[in-house]
């Protein structure tokens, strides 16, 4: 078994410190809405009354899937070996709002079919293998492997603590890899495939119908056990979900709050939740994907989104744009003058 | 009449270009949902297929309500002189987001019902009148001063246009400002007074009652005529609301996108689309208040609101958060790479 570390609690002190520093600020009570609680549970995760998020960045897992033979995405496998070429080059989405965002990106090989030149600079090299097995056929992984896969998404947490991190973002790339999230939110909520199966990069009518009945056939060949999230990882996940459930479950334990990204990376959270439960804490759902079966998966971690852009790329894309209301959060809470301090009336007259 | 300019119609070639540039981007179509559909709208707005959005300020107007009196508000009226001094010396919530987002903020008086030191720094001193005189009693304002009103905010945005912007924000502080808000909402869009009316700054239900009943009593005393938005604005509006207007109008005519803030600012908006219904087409709403009838006012002007924080403050907050969603959606514009360019398949393999 992977040794798992201890997930410290909430610091109930400096959440409350933060709370009566927002009521004490030039503004109604609770005016700033979802910011100030924001800004109330990033203290209570980073235990400080005025916690900072000033260093970014979102760690982009990628990997490839078995299951991506089955057809059940628009864009061939190769594409995940292209994408990587795209995020080491700047020139993917994730690149571009991370840029504005402050955040570094660390793109992580922990799993595509594919070799990469080994003078390319800038990848994380972690390959656990070449791509999962595919899934309609039998376990997507060893239990093994997705072992190896959570540690490596450990490690690689660990790295980047190392140079000084105030907050995370996930990111994933990898041809077909709505299809094994689908499989893990409907285990793990225990809905049918087809209310948590949506159209990934944007197949139709018919295709979607195809990858619903290969999810079901995943399910029925490899009879995952709801109660162990490492037998649901093993038997129809990835290897980028096992990295970024590994970060997630890293990250916890260190108190740096996880900003979720879309469908995969929150079929992540579920298998780090499942195996950890007090990781949720450390969780911030950035935004509400156009997946459908996202909404179930977010009321089951028990996270609301900050966002709803009707997006659904991946990459890390919700998470790297709902880092600027987190530092608005915290800025607010450090930067805004008192009712004292400013001379200003509060209710009544007080 | 005031002299009002020509709106310039949405440039369609410029929009199409961005669309079509959008498509070609290293991502499934419309996978960025709203960002892309921004940087759209951005492109027709301001007739360039590349749009910048990089000079960026709130037009921030303050104003009393003669309404105050009758108890509308949980704050004395003496908070929204306060306030200016608080925005003037950087202490407010609308500072320090429009910091983090790299935008000025330009506070106006136009309509304080109290007089500032003459050597104060920063402030613009356009004051039409102290303060609306109280609409439960008869009209706030004169048709004279809501034209000299509007007329003021077209030259405070001439003021900031001249020295280059990209986009404009709206703000507003003045208590009991969402009173003369719900009255307008209500004129406007047919709905019930009590459909329209929220806690504004936070009060209890039963001063929410007794609101309701002065905004009755003041379309009752006044009978604003909805075909008239002069009519309505001078009778049952505010001198920053008229401010406002005349803001949004004045950069609707230059080709400034306007990203209009909440419940004050979107009857603003209903007043200005009221004037010219093509104003419409450069107004984005940046957020969806807690105020009830803000949604019905989104509604009524064809917008949908891009955060929902449920947020409550004005000033311009919500527009100052939107803000790096506008500077995210023209960054994917400018700076990702193409499917060629980056060497990545399309669609099956193309």
């Amino acid at each position: 078994m992977i040794e798992f570390p201890a997930i410290p609690p909430i610091d109930a002190a400096a959440r409350r410190a933060a709370e009566a520093r927002q009521n004490a600020l030039t503004k109604p009570a609770q005016s700033l809405g979802r910011l100030e609680e924001l800004a109330a549970a990033l203290a209570g995760m980073k235990a400080d009354p005025f916690p900072h998020v000033s260093r970014k960045a979102v760690i982009v897992m990628a990997a490839d899937h078995g299951v991506a033979l089955e057809g059940v995405s628009a864009y061939p496998a190769e594409v995940t070996r292209q994408m990587v070429l795209n995020f080491l080059s700047g020139g993917a989405a994730i690149n571009v709002l991370a840029r504005q965002a402050g955040a570094d990106v660390c793109v992580v090989d922990i799993g595509v079919a594919a070799d990469f030149d080994a003078t390319l600079p800038g990848l994380l090299r972690r390959k656990v293998a070449r791509g999962t097995r595919n899934m309609a056929a039998g376990p997507a992984m060893t239990r093994s492997q997705a072992k190896a896969a959570i540690a490596c998404g450990m490690e690689v947490l660990a790295d980047v603590a190392a140079q000084g991190v105030d907050v995370i973002g996930t990111g994933d790339m990898g041809i077909g890899n709505t299809t094994p999230s689908s499989a893990i939110a409907a285990v793990l909520t225990g809905l049918p495939v087809a209310a948590v199966t949506g159209r990934g990069t944007g197949i139709d009518d018919e295709a979607l119908a195809h990858k619903v009945r290969i999810i079901e056939q995943a399910l029925a060949v490899n009879r995952p056990d709801p109660a162990d999230a490492l037998d649901v990882l093993a038997k129809v996940g990835g290897l980028e979900i096992a990295g970024l459930a590994g970060v997630m479950i890293a990250a916890a334990s260190r108190r740096i709050p996880v900003v979720v990204d879309g469908f995969i990376s929150t079929a992540a959270a579920l298998i780090a939740a499942g195996l950890l439960p007090d990781v949720r804490s450390y969780l911030i759902a950035s935004h509400q994907s156009v997946e459908i079966g996202h909404r179930a998966m977010h009321k089951h971690l028990g996270l609301t989104p900050l966002l709803d852009l009707e997006m659904r790329l991946g990459e890390g894309t919700g998470a790297a744009l709902a880092f600027s209301l987190l530092e608005a959060a915290c800025r607010i809470l450090r930067e805004m003058a008192t009712f004292d301090e400013a001379g200003v009336s509060g209710r009544d007259g007080t």
